[in-house]
């Protein structure tokens, strides 16, 4: 039997890509020393069938392309230099649709302060917008290099997105959140100025990040009732029939930060944040539940929202 | 009537972009000032239906998708830095087709000596590979910043790959460049040291980056019996009902360089190359055919040799 890429999955086809350079680090961005400094760099693809929902403006999409990006550089710590985009477009789409998003990506680039500084357009059946953000950092945040009693601290809610990619309604925050997500880039920064050990942004849900930030003799433990999740939010997911912690641990795309501080680091910190657990030694990603319970948090993997 | 994006066309797409940021300098490449030194950063999206003959291999396809970054790079004399790969995938696509992709990457990368950084990858309908190119320049070479009586320059043969396109047997030196053009990184540092005045690549047809590079009150001439299209090449085109004139000014894609460079400086330049005209005044391009008649070089556009 032949496999197919679909049958391995894609964190494999990158692991893949990863063994076989001498040159990548396995981090979703890119560090290259550079002239004293660090250029960060990092690359990300977003296909219409796949990441954009239906009910998307052609605005939030130029918007999205460049918050995916920026949110990587955020994850760092970096602070902002350039971002280069390149856009494929039917060749039916309505010369309007197309200005519509490239005043998303020029408002998204003010919005962050990240200069456009190349662009590149193409024909493709549907719209596939293609960046990389490039950026600047001293000491950049990676993933796993925390230690034992940090404390593993959130930006802000997840879940919202989540959430939002389920209603029909518009108008609420929850699909405000699904359809206009914000990089935390100014986070990030004092994030890495405070102290923090490691940062990751949560852009395939909580779970997932997790065992992306795990290595070998640490392990996690994260406190239900520290999620801060509201009771509206059970409500509505109960209504939708979905499983709230489902939500909550294993979607993502709200571009939250999680990162890891100690103690004494996290009071110079000058940002809102969630003190959501701590790191161990006990080699398990652990969630203690609002009953008391304890149950190990499972890898899921991330499900896109829009079904193929 | 509301216009589509095919009613205007990829250039006027890319204007649009660049009238809308005020950090893009018109070039394919983008320039950053950073510590002295000058960062280059390039990004080009290749897509199967529209860029891949049939007849390509994937470890060609692969290579071909640093080769079209890389050849921005030697076209401002930069050295090479890092490369950013992002890549979709139809889910279907077999295993094996995706790690000759990687492969033909990674060959590329160490043939151009730039290292795999970062690599991301995504599910769509067809294969598309969008790559960064980063590189370092002290004082890139720009389109058009030559002098009056600056010599016209090329680095190799045009028009093969052109012909290649057109032709079913493989085993040719036409359909070998159509199938892995190799862009002239090396060539584009020694002719940036050498003191050339301004410099593109070729990759949509000389008449096209001629039109690129020309500035008001600046012409070119071009003198047919120097771009040394050989008795072979005209017969095949004869043969195959196609103009030799128009794949050698209208195609592209062998990623030659084409410069400007004193005629003092040229003495200076260690590399093989094809002097094919000179800058003039008189704000025309123009060609003086074999036959001795003077003729205005249309600027017809590129047309993609994969019909859609």
């Amino acid at each position: 039997m032949t496999l197919n890429v679909s049958d391995i999955g894609e964190k494999e086809l990158v692991k893949y890509i990863i063994a076989n350079s001498k040159d990548i680090i396995p981090d979703d961005t890119a560090i290259t020393s550079f002239n004293g400094s660090n250029l960060i760099s990092t690359c990300d693809m977003l296909i219409q069938s796949r990441h954009f929902p239906k009910n998307m403006s052609y605005f939030d999409m130029g918007f999205k392309a460049v918050t995916v990006n920026v949110s990587d550089l955020a994850a760092m710590g970096a602070e902002a230099l350039g971002f280069l985009l390149s856009i494929a477009l039917p060749k039916d789409l309505n010369l309007d649709c197309f200005k519509q998003i490239i005043d998303g990506v020029l408002s998204a680039c003010d919005y962050y302060s990240i200069p456009l500084i190349g662009g590149d357009t193409n024909e493709a059946s549907e719209i596939i917008i293609s960046g990389t953000a490039l950026g600047l950092c001293d000491k950049p945040l990676l993933k796993d290099t925390y230690n034992k009693d940090d404390l593993i601290v959130l930006t802000g809610d997840i879940g919202i997105a989540a959430l939002g990619f389920n209603l029909e309604e518009m108008n609420n925050i929850y699909v405000k959140k699904a359809l206009k997500p914000i990089a935390r880039l100014n986070e990030g920064i004092q994030i890495k100025n405070a102290g923090a050990t490691s940062a990751t942004d949560i852009t395939d849900g909580l779970a997932s990040e997790l065992y992306e930030m795990k290595k070998d003799g640490f392990g996690f433990v994260i406190y239900e009732e520290k999620l801060g999740i509201s009771d509206e939010y059970k409500r509505i997911a109960n209504w939708l029939n979905l499983d709230y912690l489902d939500l909550v641990l294993h979607v993502g795309e709200d571009f939250e930060l999680v990162f890891t501080i100690s103690e004494d680091n996290l009071r110079n910190l000058g940002i809102d944040y969630k003190v959501i657990g701590k790191v161990t030694d006990s080699d398990k990603i652990e969630m203690v539940l609002e009953n008391g319970l304890v149950e190990e948090i499972k890898n899921k993997g991330y499900e896109h929202y829009v079904s193929g």
